[in-house]
């Protein structure tokens, strides 16, 4: 009876995933997908202008007119665009492949992490969760059908979505009798699949919950652990969170908590410290996104190989003696509950393998989500933080390096250094006449510090203004009051106490100076010695992706400026953000990219910069703004000198 | 150098395990198989005169002289009686399938079991324990191989083992660098091999730990918990233990116990109380074996669904609730500390499936361990106890039913009733013409009670004797002071006061007596009723197993005489004691029979007596010794009228 009666609601089935959603006359089909968990691609959004969307009705009628999208010859054989049709009978509807790779997600993500040059992000992926919501209604059991409830189970999602051969975690076992009778024998589970079968059914709910259905993804860096909580029914990221790692009171780099650990209880506490860092950022997730905890299904992990050991209470010890051999590269599904995670008992924790004892975890999602080991592309891969890694290769080969830079770069080791969040100075300029400041905070408030990105900008600034010369040095004959000696030596003031949220005058000093060259020293030097390893310079390199826990962005020129990057032609250059949890976020959203994430560990060959004598030479040449090889910083030394020339500092 | 200098050690490996071993020179070939965990056939225990535990010598120097139960060809290609054999060098030895079926370790078992006909258990099952212990020897790592020391174990494992895709246990990565370290890089892990790949480690020692792995079975029933501790490397039982289910505090039945649950904290108490009895058993069962707790790598339980539902904490509510739904038939692994259980953290259990609410696991495991399940002849499969399992069927179908029997089988209900261990009476005659009784103790001592078994022979004796009747009545005019009037009506004195352990008479009343018969009364009117809804009579039976938590046996021949048993030619019959607990055991020692445990489970169907109408009409027709219908206990009726002829009794 297609056209119905005004009360009569219609029964639409998704295939391949053999999923029925009962709906009013008229309902939108593509809307209707997404209130049954399907997912339909719409880079457009729904507004009826990419064709993405496109679907097969099977069976049925809908109301959708025909535009360019959608050939004559396949809107003959039924295919209509899900966005633009309205539902008028009962429909078997067939979701093509074509419309299931969901890289409509990344564009609508990519607007947060970096607005340049999205497509040369990773590409190609499925939008398949490595958890699943099944919605399932069961026969009431009878005298004449009176198999167990986990038979029952068991049988239904065989029937109703080909699950087969499926593991069951003992929790759903014990809360099963009790949750088949209160959802009235309907009912939804969560399913864990990792990048091969069997499942594994992790929790079960009575209800229809599949709208409920979130996943928290965490970079847990030396310095700060950035969280984000994602909705993996629509494939979306519903709140970030920030905060410093509580280990900072343990020692600022990884080799200080390592020594903290060999103490008696230190391992303890040092674990303690990050899963409680972890437990107030995932509050405050939950509190943003207005989500219960119970409705969190899933959890993924990216850090550094000692941050790891460290959330898991695995000692790190061996990770800093010869030969430096961590315990596992990839981490086994642990329950998140088990190590003091304030979620779900059925929330597993994936942990993003890593390569070696410092090329993390942290890395290998970086390269995961910047797509480094999809392209022919010969690519420089930087991720800037405390624990500096850096990758050279493309699709067939990677060589990946990591040195220690300090942690200049997320605002440590710096007299008013922070993270990059509310009232962090991240944007820098100055009058080259009287020496002013123009300073613009993240969250545009009253500034409170500096950030890494601020750092660079302000010290590339002071540079070119001749407040500071190449050797880091102020200029002391400058007519401002804003350079003094302070407590730490000279010193620039950046903000008067009055401008600031904190009362007192927030400065850069020589100090900070010293540590930001040497953190950028470490991380040039690295590029240096792994382009060399492999018999390249950096000239031949086609693309520089930088990473980093910076805020929204990090000015390429003034990197160069400094000699942190190298000085190639600006286009080569792409800024991801913080691509740990750039990988960590899309790992949650794709099943397929956690295999990525394996394959890309096993093919990274890593080089131990510790031990490497070029390095050494490379770090200590390299103690100079930009460098003292003018050869190779040819932009720098050119805008210096003219720069010079019109003002009068250096 | 074969045949070599006197302080020369020769390195045997073994195919397809894949094992390598060092030795003396002329040391025993069989000897060194059991000596490396290579399992070989011996049936005749290394006597020579078997030929079940023939090996190819692939390579090297065996001195062994040919016997019948080589053949000259395959003498000539290589094949030797390992039992037979020294080892002169170096050896590649090939075990072949026919020499690693162990059937050899079944034999040894039965002894303890039942020494009837031993050939009618179950057979044709390979020696693969489902926990297996593999020793490795990694190389250490240097700069140039610091690869994780994960990465490190499973490269090893894949080369020696061809061990692939393993899953890992996140305590073995806990301990990982520690024990690779302790151990030298020499260490054992253990493996969890279920039916499928892919194999799970679970536990990582440092050093060869080969020879210490051990296995406990447990069958958990209403009235009594039995344990076995078995070795594993060697597949022994070591020790065997007995005690009454702690839970019997809180009513005699499953349906007493299912309403304890439904106060509040119920559930708990009653969980409690069967892992106290089952950490008390363990104990007792290390004790016994000299076994240090940490060697204990896996456990089995069989029981029945209440049984089970109360030890894992599942609420039973709904197993006495109409539709009688179980929870779970089958129960994911879990880890046995997780109940309260005290072995180490690896310990995973495994718990045989069930069928229904009221058939439960110690069937299944029962119908495995007898082998009903692999033959075509028509088989009644009897588990006398507390809960009355009942199995009609062959290797094509099988019914089955239970009906509750009461406690008295297992010594519950009965005035000095007790379960079969030391001091139970379980012989019993009687001189028929001063009414004397002769009875006989489980372990030779004082009596201090009587067990099942030994109720049986009593009843059955005093029948015959004419010291009861038929009715179950005492005759009270005998010129004997054993019959008397005591607190709970008539009795019959079988020890005075002096010769017992309790200083008090023991005595069997009519109470006593008449519990005995209802719940004979329920086994058989069960079997008849069973055998009606398949089409036969019991007449039609051409084997009839029975299992019960018995001491070493029952009297077939008494038990007919009561009427427990049908009135088949004597040789029909097969005792085979406790089969759930002997189920259990061969699931320890063969992951082969958990798949025949599963596949069995799901190829039972089950009768539901409790709403059976013709159950119920045989139950009341069954009150009476033996029947009231002569025609079916024809040897009893035609003994019973030649006694009173020559007695006076009845």
């Amino acid at each position: 009876m297609a056209g119905g009666s005004p009360d009569k609601k219609y029964t639409v089935h998704f295939e391949p995933d053999n999923v029925d959603i009962v709906v009013e006359p008229g309902a939108n089909l593509m809307e209707t997908a997404i209130a049954a968990g399907v997912h339909i691609n719409a880079s457009c959004g729904g507004a009826g202008v990419c064709g993405t969307c496109n679907v097969l009705i099977k069976k049925g009628k809908v109301e959708s007119t025909r535009t360019d999208k959608v050939s004559k010859k396949d809107y003959a054989r039924g295919v209509r665009q899900s966005c633009q049709s309205l539902i008028m009978s009962d429909l078997i509807v067939e979701v093509p492949v074509e419309s299931r790779l969901e890289k409509a997600i990344l564009a609508r993500e990519e607007v947060e992490i970096a607005t340049q040059m999205p497509a040369t992000l990773t590409t190609g992926w499925c939008f398949n969760p490595p958890v699943s919501k099944h919605y399932l209604v069961l026969p009431p059991p009878t005298l004449k059908d009176n198999t167990s409830d986990l038979s029952r189970l068991l049988r239904c999602l065989k029937r109703q979505y080909k699950l087969d051969k499926i593991l069951m975690d003992f929790g759903v076992v014990k809360k099963l009798a009790q949750v088949l009778r209160d959802g009235n024998w309907e009912i939804t589970v969560t399913a864990l699949l990792d990048n091969k079968p069997p499942p594994r059914l992790i929790n079960i709910e009575p209800g229809d919950t599949r709208a409920k259905h979130y996943s928290l993804a965490f970079d847990i860096g030396t310095t700060a652990v950035r969280g984000q909580l994602l909705d993996l029914s629509r494939g979306k990221v519903l709140a970030h969170s920030i905060d410093y790692n509580r280990q900072i009171s343990y020692g600022e780099d990884v080799i200080s908590r390592i020594a903290w650990t060999q103490k008696s209880g230190g391992l303890k506490k040092l674990q303690k410290a990050v899963i409680a860092t972890i437990n107030d950022l995932i509050k405050d997730l939950l509190e943003q996104g207005r989500i219960e905890k119970g409705d969190v299904a899933h959890m993924v992990v990216a850090a550094n190989t000692v941050m790891v050991q460290l959330l898991l209470g695995l000692d790190p010890k061996y990770l800093r003696l010869s030969p430096y051999v961590p315990t596992a590269n990839t981490i086994p599904l642990i329950k998140a509950s088990s190590l003091g995670i304030e979620v779900e008992e059925h929330v597993h924790l994936y942990t993003i393998p890593s390569v070696a004892s410092y090329v993390g975890g942290d890395i290998v999602s970086g390269i995961v989500g910047s797509g480094v080991y999809q392209r022919n592309k010969l690519t420089l891969y930087m991720d800037i933080g405390t624990n500096g890694e850096i990758v050279i290769g493309n699709s067939d080969w990677m060589v990946t390096a990591s040195c220690s830079a300090g942690p200049a770069f997320e605002g440590g080791g710096v007299k008013h250094g922070m993270i990059a969040t509310n009232g962090a100075i991240e944007d820098f300029d100055i009058n080259p006449s009287n020496f002013e400041p123009v300073i613009n905070t993240i969250g545009r408030i009253k500034p409170k510090g500096i950030c890494g990105s601020g750092l660079i900008n302000i010290v590339a600034g002071l540079l070119e203004a001749g407040v500071i010369g190449q050797n880091g040095k102020f200029n002391t004959n400058l007519p401002t009051k804003r350079v003094r000696e302070g407590s730490d030596g000279y010193e620039y003031v950046l903000a008067w106490a009055p401008e600031t949220q904190i009362g007192k005058d927030i400065v850069i000093t020589k100090v900070d100076i010293d540590n930001l060259i040497r953190a950028k020293a470490a991380m040039y030097a690295g590029c240096q010695t792994l382009a060399k390893s492999v018999g390249i310079t950096c000239s031949d390199l086609e693309q520089v992706i930088i990473a980093g826990a910076f805020g929204s962005n990090i000015n390429i020129e003034r990197s160069i400026t400094i000699g942190l990057l190298p000085d190639l032609p600006r286009d080569r250059f792409i800024f991801i953000g913080n691509g740990s949890l750039l990988g960590a976020r899309l790992t949650s959203f794709s099943r397929d990219l956690l295999d990525d994430a394996r394959r890309v560990a096993s093919m990274m060959t890593n080089l131990e910069l510790s031990v490497s004598i070029d390095f050494m030479n490379n770090y200590t040449a390299s103690i100079f703004l930009p460098h003292p090889n003018a050869e190779e910083f040819p932009s720098v030394y050119k805008r210096l000198s003219k720069l010079q020339k019109v003002g009068g500092g250096g």
